[in-house]
């Protein structure tokens, strides 16, 4: 069993990039696209689907590679892991989504800390938070092999960057870091509850799916 | 053998959110495309892709994956199903792939049942419909690995959605949604029978083809 | 061994919907992309990585899925086709190539037959083909495994069609086709025959730098 | 044991192609996209992931597919490499990468050689190269099966040149032939050493990461 220091590191450097990949790719899109909002939409989908597969791929054999406190709620949920593990995940994906952040806002010589002024609320945006998070979930529980979690995650994510009214942000921390951004991929801080809320609901809620549809659970170890 | 009604489940449900992502990916990309319609295909495209391959990857086990009255036809024709539990599919394909079109419209706050007022019709449209569903059938009958059908079906309905005239519906269940949906996806619900009934002639043409070219059924169970 | 008459009819129906795939996406995408070139061309791309892929794992195992004469032409020159199955192949990708125009046509409603006004020639164009086609056969003769063929062409005809000055044509029998199509992808007939030329000059260029790399044959059968 | 010589060839092949599709499809993307920037990017990062995965699959059993010599830097590090050995695969590395930017001149009809005018230096483009050149060493050391290699670290590149500030060049033997193309993908010859400082930063800081999260070396030979 790897050590809990290296799977959190794994889990912090993992949600740093990965946030990074979020909200940097989102404003290269809109320094580049014109306005035109799908160009910059496609070009922000593409990086996060390859950034995505290839840190679950690189950093999965380590922690897990959940990214996500949604995620590893409930690994607890059923027994994976230990509460107090789950918690130090949660703290090692927030801290690592914020400072992704941070290293985007660098990269792009802006200010460091900001707040977005980026509305998404509503029942709308809601129940499409409770749709993304609650198929991400069905695909950590379902799927047969290890070795295609990366590309059925990136897949199912890139899918909901689109269908879903809010662009399927589908992960409390990654919520968070986009509260401290300014920028094509933030949300109004004041707007990150009810995000949350919701993304704990779809999460609950793939729980019976699943169980309904995979019986057994079918996970590798 | 998984029991039926977790088959009939799966189908319902990877319905559901096959024609949710059609739908609703084609509501958020023409709304973001400014009016530039190659642009809004490529996001629909690639989030019908990257849904549709995670989907049968995920449900493929359970239930095949088929999500689709004509390939559960075939199925039926050849003896994998049962022409009860083909019928059950087939009802299940459909409230499922209705229910994803009210979903879509849910989350983008439309009124849940609708229209389509999008003209789809002609010879060229169904011959678009033949080559589509005959080429979906074909790979459905003779890929070799079960673990390559969900990028090589989802190949082929990408490449299909921009080759042929149609934009490749290629799937009865999803062409009755899309006519419950007076968005980019849309088909007017008089011109549904044309294209059902061209699909279904794709998909009983390549029954032939396929014994001509694989000569033994080569698919694992 | 797969008996010769289904071989060619896999080499012709694949063809076929290759170039089905590259003419007809070609016509969609300038039909939708509003005079934007690159838009239309990362469609045509797209669409045609999609289909070779699908197409090369669905016939590869029934006929080497070669679609294409200067494939068919190395393949007999290093023994693996005799002189008169390379023939039987190039005339089964012609007959299907053309078929294949002639589809797209038909989808969209245009004359059957055309004659392309597209001017295509030049050194610059002439040395994109060569390279363009030695480098495929380069991924023909080198790969390791046979079940990364199909991400392997499809990914370097992808590459490509975006960086030779020639978007890579790469293939006479889709030359030949291309040039009975007066739209996005055609080639005046007249510069046919350069462009056939400066493929078998790639073709050929890629067999010694294939035994230098690979050494002893690395395919497997 | 592939004789160097063999691998030293195959380093300067799959560099010459690469750098050729880095900036060949930076130049038929500029020709086409109407100065949207960003329909640009998608076009030239969709070029070099799928060049560099194909190329990586086809000569990385001859030579390891570096051409990169911050990998081939690393490899010594580690004793992959001898210091003999890295010093041939960066001069090939190098000849290579400066070739194939000729060769996209020579298809595109411009003068062979030419010298960027395009700015690119300051602390957040450096600091872009050191996160995607410190993100591609992470993919190379921590890597667990050797037939993910090609899309893993084309997915990452693919995502850094969307996330990063500078578009990820990460590589010092294409930032040197970048320097030769007054074209999309250019850079100006006095931004060069701070580009390539970075990249060996980068890479240098990536080692006691991989040693930290992947204890023993987990690469298969």
């Amino acid at each position: 069993m790897t050590p809990l220091a290296r799977r959190l590191g794994a889990e912090a450097l993992g949600s740093s990039l990965l946030a990074a990949t979020v909200i940097g790719s989102g404003i290269m899109a809109e320094r580049l696209a014109q306005g035109n909002g799908a160009v910059a939409l496609l070009a922000n989908t593409g990086a996060t689907v390859a950034a995505l597969a290839t840190l679950i791929a690189l950093l999965g054999p380590v922690s897990g590679a959940h990214f996500n406190p949604a995620v590893s709620f409930v690994e607890a949920l059923r027994g994976r892991l230990t509460w107090r593990e789950a918690g130090g995940y949660t703290v090692a994906q927030l801290v690592g989504c914020c400072s992704g952040a941070l290293l985007a806002h660098a990269m792009y010589a802006q200010p460091l800390l900001q707040a977005s002024t980026h509305a998404r609320a509503g029942i709308g945006q809601w129940l499409a938070e409770v749709v993304a998070t609650f198929g991400l979930l069905l695909v950590v529980l379902g799927h047969r092999r290890a070795e295609d979690a990366p590309w059925m995650v990136a897949g199912w994510i890139g899918a909901a960057y689109w269908f879903t009214a809010s662009t399927s942000f589908a992960n409390p921390a990654i919520t968070v870091a986009r509260a401290l951004s300014n920028t094509f991929a933030g949300i109004r801080p004041g707007d990150v509850p009810g995000f949350v809320a919701a993304q704990l609901a779809g999460a609950l809620l793939a729980c019976p799916a699943a169980r309904a549809l995979f019986a057994s659970s079918p996970r590798r170890p």
